[in-house]
Parts: C-alpha cells; structure tokens; sequence
C-alpha cells in the first residue's frame, strides 16, 4: 500500500532554494526558520505582498492553477514544500513535471483532503476514529443519522477548517433543512458525535538521522482548547496518563511511516471518557497546535519541517519546560498589552487587517515544570 | 556630557517598518529576529542580493552618500539601525533629516569610530584601557615607542576591523618602514603591548522594562579567541573569577549608561595576569562574540537588540546552558559535515562565495553546565 519507501535523502546545501506553497503565518514562520538555517525561500501564494513573502527571498503571486508560474516557480526551487492541505493535486503534478521535488508527497495531501479517504486511510493502518458514514443523498443522511442515536456532525468531505463547512444536528432536526442543502451541493461525511473529555494532538516529524537513515520523532502531545472551531489554546504537557499520550506518539508514528512521510505532520485525537484514543484528523504540515514547540523544545516545528524536506537531520524534540500557547484572533491583537512579563513569547503574523476570528498572533508563555 | 537621558520609549506596533544600514550577517540575523517580531525589515545596503535582504520585505541598493536614497529609505522606516559601527556620521544625519529616528544614537557611533575617541571616552568614565598615544608624526611613534619599552601595536584611528590596519612593533624595528607609511598616510594610534592572559567580552543591552523604564542587562561574558585578528571561538562561561565578571558587567553597564545607549552593544577586555581588566574596543551593535546568546539564553543578542530599539520590553538574558561557538571561515564551510549532532545548532549566512577568511557561518554548541 505505501509503495518504496525512502531509504535515505541527500542534505540540500545553504543557500538552496526552498519553495512554499502559501503564504500565511504557517509559510512565514517556515521562511523565518529556513533562513536561520542558511537557505533562500521563494513563496508561492495567489495574495499579494502575504505575511511569508515579506520575510522571504522570492515571491511568485499566481494562481494555484496558473500553470506557466509554476513551472517557472519549479525552476527556481530545490525542493518544493506546502503550508496547507488544500493545495490542489494538479498543482504538485505541474510542480513536479516540471521537475521539482514536492514534501511532503502527493499521498500525504491526497489522504487529507477528503475526510473520507483520511478516516478509511486511518482505519485502514489500524488508528481508530469516530464512527462515520459517507452520505450522497439526503436518504443517505437519515439512514446515517438513524445509525448514530439521531444526531451527528454533517462536514463536506473537502476544504472544511476551522470548523467551517460543518453543522451540527442533534435530534430535534432544526439543523436538517441546512444539512439537506448542504449535502445536495457537495459530498459530505456524517460523523458520530463524540462526547470527549479533551482533545489532544501531537506533532510527529519524519526525516533524517545523524546516520542519514530515516527516523520519526514525536514531540510531546499538546491539550487543544477550540472555541467556535477555532484552536484557542493548547497547553503542554496535556493533562492524559502517559499511556494516553504514548498510544497518541505511537499512532502518529504509524502514520507519518505509513505515508512514507517526510516532514512535519500533526494528528488530532479525541480522548474518550473510557480512556479510548480515537483520531479526528491530521494535517501534512506545520500545525497551530505546535506553535509552542520553538520556545519549549531544543527544535521547534518549522525548524523540524526545514530540516526535514532538506535532508537535514532531525533535531531533538526534547522537551525543556512547560507551554501555554494561545492564539490572538482579530481585534485581540489590538487589546493586548504592547510589554509582556519575561517568560512570554509574543508571535505577531505581520497581518494588517484584524478581521474578526483571523488568527493574527500567538503567545506562548513557558512555565516551570509541573508534572513530567 | 551625556545629555539628556532617555526616560521613555514608545513600543513600535508590530508591522511597523525596521530600517537597518548594512546587509551582513549581523543585519541578516537581526532581520530573522524583527521579523520573528512580527516587524518588516528594510535593509539599506550598497551591494546586491545581500545575506540580510534575502530574509527582508524590502531592500534599497544605494551608496551610504546617496541623499535621495537615503531620504526615501527614512520616509519608509518607523526606526533605523545599522549592523557595522563604521556609518558615516553623514548618513545618519541624512536619515535623521528626513525624520527618522536612528537607534542607537549618533553619540555611540562618533565614540566607537575613532580608536582615540573610543579609548579617551572609556577612561573618561572610569573605564581602564592599555597606555595608548595619538600619533601625528614619525617622530610621534618614536617618542610613543620610547614610552613603551620599544614595542607596541599601531593601529588607524579609523575604519580598522578584524585585525586589518594594524601592525605589530617589536624591539627589532623590523616593521618601522611600514609603520612611518602608515603614519604619512592615515592618523594613527600607538598602544601599548598588552601580554594578557585572554580576552573577554560582554554583551550588553539597554531599553525598556516591563514598566517602561529603562534598564541595562548584561549577558555572561564570554571568553574570545582569535586567530589572525578575527575571532575564531567564543566559550561560555569565561574562565575567570566571579570578581573579574563582575567587573565587565560593570563596566558594559557603565559604558551603555554614559552613551545613554538604545539598543545591544559588545565591549571586548584584556584580564591581564594580575586580574586587571582593561577594555580593548567596544562596537555599538550585535557582535560576533554574542552568536551564542540565541541558543544558550531565554533570549538572544539579535532579539534583544530589536526589542530595545522597538521600545519593547527587554527579554530576560538568563543563560540556560553552557556554550561554544565557533565561526566557519572561508572554505571551512565546505569541508563541515552536513549532519551535527543534536545539540549543535549550525547557522549559515547565505553567502555564496567563500573568500579566505570571510565568515561565512557559526556552529553553537550547547553543553551541560560545568561551573556556574
């Protein structure tokens, strides 16, 4: 099922090129960690003038499908790398026709798109999640929800983040006209409520050894807070007995080897009240979740992610304190003190527009130790 | 003789616009850091495709004489900084002109410029440094050398850096030729031979505290060795008694107090055998000999060194571990191994070409403590 697995990458030297496909916070904070480490980064992004381009070497602004700008971008780059799962296929496929290498692969994307391809993918390497069903029609819907106790979570299988392209039905029904309109447009995936104590998530990177072998590493999990299906806090270490967070390293390994992964992913977990584990989904990519990793462990994630599409090898993922990171969005930015105490991070994106829920900084505050 | 001090300093909002002078390694590293910060970087270099402009949202490529260059780079920039203490005063008079406000301020820079107006400002406030003569005349460095037991070092007032514009005096008159043509040529200095014991030096920072206060922090200091004039090693801690550290702290306290100092600065010492410390030379910018602070402290040189002219609160200078830093010169670069070990953290600048003695990256190791 995965094919030939890597064996072994060669280093890319500084002062190579690295491209990114979008141009965010997440493709800023990787452009920021690929120039510490010596190499020039090229972003890619349909926006001008994006937070990644103003800390970066070269900037293409086209269209994800403007195939003459991505051959041209692909020219230019080592190695080509994403900071969202959203890119479409046919744009790696142009990248790599045009001979540049893309890492994370095409499955890591392809599996993570469609939330129905990534719960039978996880499924299938034996990562258990929520019930599911796949709906096509508005009888698939009652059938599914007559199956689930009468209420479940209705999600499109694609393009759906931050808790968008989602509703809610329980079994009084107000939500059914919504969901009905929802799943004549677009294929949609009904899943079984699951009445969680807590959320979870880990970051898992796949890369080079000091040897030159492949290896997974896996930092500590974090405790995820949302509010409104927007990530709001995670907390570290997360309040889970160890075998918690070891089943959730182990499922995170298994994934990143079943995908021949190279880079950095994270796998979002829902611990259950009987202690179950069951995944909801995973990113090929940098993740907010980890965003406390540069200020509390020996390597942070987008240091991890360079190194690993480099050929780099992998730096230790040791975790030295403790981490409260929490997430500004909109107008927060603007209430928060300009002096913050001494053990605080403060991460602004460089975004000049506050519009209500857009994640416009992070701020991590590294605390003494409480339990290990 | 310094004015009036510094009492308050607003914090620049993050996306506010970094001016620095110079594209180095020193701007490239100070421009990660800014934008870490969440500012935009506007680098001023006369050279293209600077390491500094690689990782920056804008760049001009002008003379440091060019005055329409100069006053369009100061219309763009919130605050200007410069990464090389040999800034013409009249550049950064041309910024100011044109309404920026230049940090530090224009005082360090005179101070730092002129080897004779450096070491008569450092005695001026108590600062101890080698015996040393102005030099107009032939018949000055013989009188000079007379003084001096027959040898010393004869160095430029000016634009001397990394060991060049100096030459070493012995007993036998065997360099004198080259030293009566330099005198003809360039005002120059006569110091004393100093046989220390080694060379240290600290890094220090002033801005504001979490109440808006001015404050002076000082980093360990660091011990230095130098081969052929360019600093090869810094190693953290100093092998000196507390007392000598002590000293140096204080001093580099005095120092940036006295300059009534925004911004991080470095100041080099002699500890000689009988434990006297003199100074050697200060330079009003991030330094060589603090490339380990960002991976030994909570935080490092260069984010210090943007917080402070930001008027953002200083972060705290506690060192978490022991350190040696080692800087790759010229081909050095190509003969490292591409894999380190995982606490060694490799810092290329991004150059292509690597002339003999251009430095060209550093390695930090981080060590467990040995003695605190």
């Amino acid at each position: 099922m995965t094919g030939a697995l890597t064996r072994a990458l060669t280093p890319l030297p500084s002062g190579a090129v690295i491209g990114i496909l979008g141009g965010g916070q997440l493709g800023r904070l990787l452009a920021l960690a690929a120039g510490q480490l010596g190499f020039d980064v090229h972003i890619y992004c349909p926006e001008e003038n994006c937070p990644a381009a103003r800390v970066s070497a070269h900037a293409t602004v086209a269209a994800y499908d403007d195939k003459a700008a991505l051959a041209a971008f692909a020219a230019q780059c080592d190695i080509v790398t994403y900071e969202f799962e959203n890119v479409p296929a046919q744009t790696v496929a142009e990248i790599e026709r045009a001979g540049a290498e893309v890492r994370p692969n095409a499955r890591a994307l392809e599996s993570s798109q469609d939330r129905l391809a990534e719960k039978t993918f996880l499924n299938g390497i034996g990562i258990p999640t929520v019930a599911f069903a796949a709906l096509e029609t508005g009888a698939d819907l009652e059938a599914a929800l007559a199956g689930f106790g009468g209420k479940g979570l209705l999600k499109t299988r694609r393009d759906g983040y931050d808790g968008k392209g989602q509703i809610r039905l329980s079994a009084d029904g107000h939500a059914m006209p919504d969901a009905m309109s929802l799943i004549d447009a677009r294929p949609c995936l009904l899943e079984a409520f699951a009445p969680f104590e807590r959320e979870i998530s880990v970051i898992v990177a796949r890369g080079a050894n000091l040897a030159g072998e492949i290896e997974t590493l896996v930092f500590d999990p974090s405790e995820n807070l949302h509010e409104d299906g927007i990530l709001k806090r995670a907390l570290v270490p997360a309040n889970v007995p160890s075998a918690i967070a070891d089943q959730a390293r182990a499922a995170g390994t298994k994934l990143a080897e079943a995908l021949d992964y190279i880079g950095v992913l994270a796998i979002e977990f829902f611990v259950m009240p009987d202690g179950a584990l069951l995944a909801n989904e995973f990113a090929p990519r940098v993740h907010n979740s980890g965003h406390w990793t540069p200020d509390a462990c020996l390597t942070g994630q987008f240091e991890q992610h360079i190194r690993a599409i480099a050929g780099w090898p992998l730096g230790p993922v040791t975790r030295i304190c403790d981490a409260e990171m929490d997430n500004l969005l909109g107008e927060e930015i603007t209430q928060i003190p300009s002096a913050f105490p001494a053990d605080t991070k403060f991460v602004p994106y460089g975004k000049t527009e506050p519009r209500p829920g857009r994640k416009m900084a992070h701020i991590t505050r590294r605390l003494p130790p409480k339990n290990r």
